[in-house]
């Protein structure tokens, strides 16, 4: 992306860019596997995600979002995930507006 | 969100308020009338958008945005212009991974 890109396009870039992070490190480069998955989870979304450190509760997630049951997560299925973590977020931005004098 | 957010996080939190700062600007908090869309279009996306500053190019990007065809923009419409971007942006990032040697 262009030097100079407003805060909210170098925001889309970093959540693009982590994808390929994680699903370069082995095997299929546009696709995470189960344990760059999970570790993905573990070190960048255990602040917005519970029970990041269980295994199993990370297999049950990338099952949920596994459309195409290839045991693989692609850039789509990875962006499923975010929309679900960006819209809680907005839900309780939503509150906060509402709760303002 | 908590201080010591990794960036993926901060990255998520940057995208979500982006909308409540200008859904908030007039009217309902929640959605971001034309005025105030075109504003965030015009001000935060014109290196990943083109004619960003054309009235008329903006209008018909709400209209295919505005699923509920209510005249604004609420979060979840908002989101699908942001999926897009990412994704064509992870087309992108997608062929650099495979033009590496």
């Amino acid at each position: 992306m262009a030097s100079g890109c407003s805060e909210l396009e170098s925001a889309i870039e970093v959540l693009v860019r982590n994808f390929y992070v994680y699903a370069e490190k082995k095997g299929k480069q546009d696709k995470m596997n189960k344990k760059e998955f999970r570790k993905m989870v573990t070190q960048e979304l255990q602040h917005v995600l519970t029970n990041t450190q269980n295994k199993e509760a990370a297999n049950k997630l990338i099952q949920s979002l596994d459309a195409d049951e290839d045991g693989k997560i692609s850039f789509d299925e990875y962006w499923t995930l975010i929309g679900e973590i960006a819209k809680k977020l907005s839900m309780q931005m939503a509150m906060q507006c509402q709760e303002r004098p």
